[in-house]
């Protein structure tokens, strides 16, 4: 599973199992223990490299983290800014988001992120976008009552699509910026995306969502 | 009430009856009378010069539209129009957007267009927002089950928050476009504002969303 045929990525992966949780079906409905703490567990769902996940642990010392990417190649660059970053609030989690009702109880989390998620733009891909009707039951099953997504993209068509999949599975839409780096908000740490994006001059759009 | 301070206008809007509804609250769950047919009625709220409900008129014979707007001083201008164009199917009526109410019934009217509503960036005059929650509740009580509001703008703050408001409200959010005019929304018909705003190179957004 966790392969994809990058069978380096995987031994480094193994390797550090004090960073890359090795048997997550194991901690289900128990996560604080991974992390030996009562702590809020914020997610990122699709991680890609790690700097946005590497710096909120540093940012938010009193909130849990954990970084999630389907390949292997990818989150072993997360795992190089982990061990340089030594932050014991972040760990990292190579499994596919559709299986996380698998690892997580209802309430394991607290806020699930999604950044410059992938935006499969042709509608028979629709159901791979990580803000699709499948993947919102799959968070609204892991998040507690009221738990919310955090979702920011540059890419326009995405976040059309993702706006309507919310309302319509009626989700409430607690904020929306059409333009994050002219707004007012504070805070915000880039992704990888977002940095090669944005200085192309792309905006950037993010919204808050909640279930109810 | 519809003077306004402009007694001209309220003279040339009293000289054509046939144009201007003079007793709205007459034709309170009998609007179809109004046109002599059953055919839906569509309302803009906001209408300003009449332009955008003058076309949309003319392109839709099989609709009965009526354009809504607070000043008498502009609605003149849009009557100007209607007098040129003579559609059957085009009424106005100048009144205050917050009485809708007691001039229509529910399910008197079929759909409510806003188009580049008056922004009221200031928090303290959010409630003036045409797509405040007290207004979202005017057009829910003369709208059917399932009625529509189409809404576009070039205002980012305006969109946002209306968005959010749409979503309290518990209404579905059918479409949405964040760059209306490179997007492949077909049969558009700009207002005045759209075109003004558009020409100095703003985006137009527009949504659709639905009472439930
Ligand atoms: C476009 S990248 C963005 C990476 C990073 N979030 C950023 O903003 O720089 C999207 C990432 O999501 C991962 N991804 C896509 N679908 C996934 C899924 N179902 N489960 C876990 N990760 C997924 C991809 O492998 C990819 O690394
Ligand atoms: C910015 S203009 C836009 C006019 C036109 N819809 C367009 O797109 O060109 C907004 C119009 O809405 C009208 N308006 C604002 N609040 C209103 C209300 N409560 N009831 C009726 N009309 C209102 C204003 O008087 C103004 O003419």
């Amino acid at each position: 599973m966790r392969l994809r045929n990058k069978p380096w990525a995987e031994d480094r992966l193994n390797d550090f199992p004090q960073y890359v949780i090795q048997q997550p079906v194991s901690h289900k409905g128990k996560w604080h223990e991974v992390f030996g703490n009562d702590n809020p567990l914020y997610i990122e769902v699709g991680t890609g490299k790690g700097r946005f996940i590497t710096e909120m642990a540093k940012a938010h010392p009193d909130v849990n983290f954990l970084g999630i990417e389907v390949y292997g190649s990818v989150i072993v660059a997360a795992l190089d800014l982990l061990i340089e970053a030594e932050v014991p609030n972040l760990k990292l989690l190579n499994v596919d988001a559709a299986n996380l009702g698998d690892y997580f109880a209802k309430g394991d989390v607290d806020r699930v992120y999604l950044n410059f998620s992938d935006p499969w733009p042709k509608t028979r891909h629709a159901k791979r976008r990580l803000t699709y009707k499948t993947f919102l039951e799959v968070y609204e099953g892991i998040l507690p009552e009221k738990g919310e997504i955090h979702f920011k993209t540059d890419n326009q068509g995405l976040f059309e699509s993702s706006l309507k999949s919310i309302s319509e599975y009626g989700m409430l839409l607690k904020f929306v910026s059409l333009d994050l780096h002219k707004s007012s908000f504070e805070g915000n740490i880039m992704t990888e995306y977002e940095e090669k994006f944005s200085s192309k001059g792309n905006r950037i759009y993010r919204l808050e969502a909640l279930f109810q």
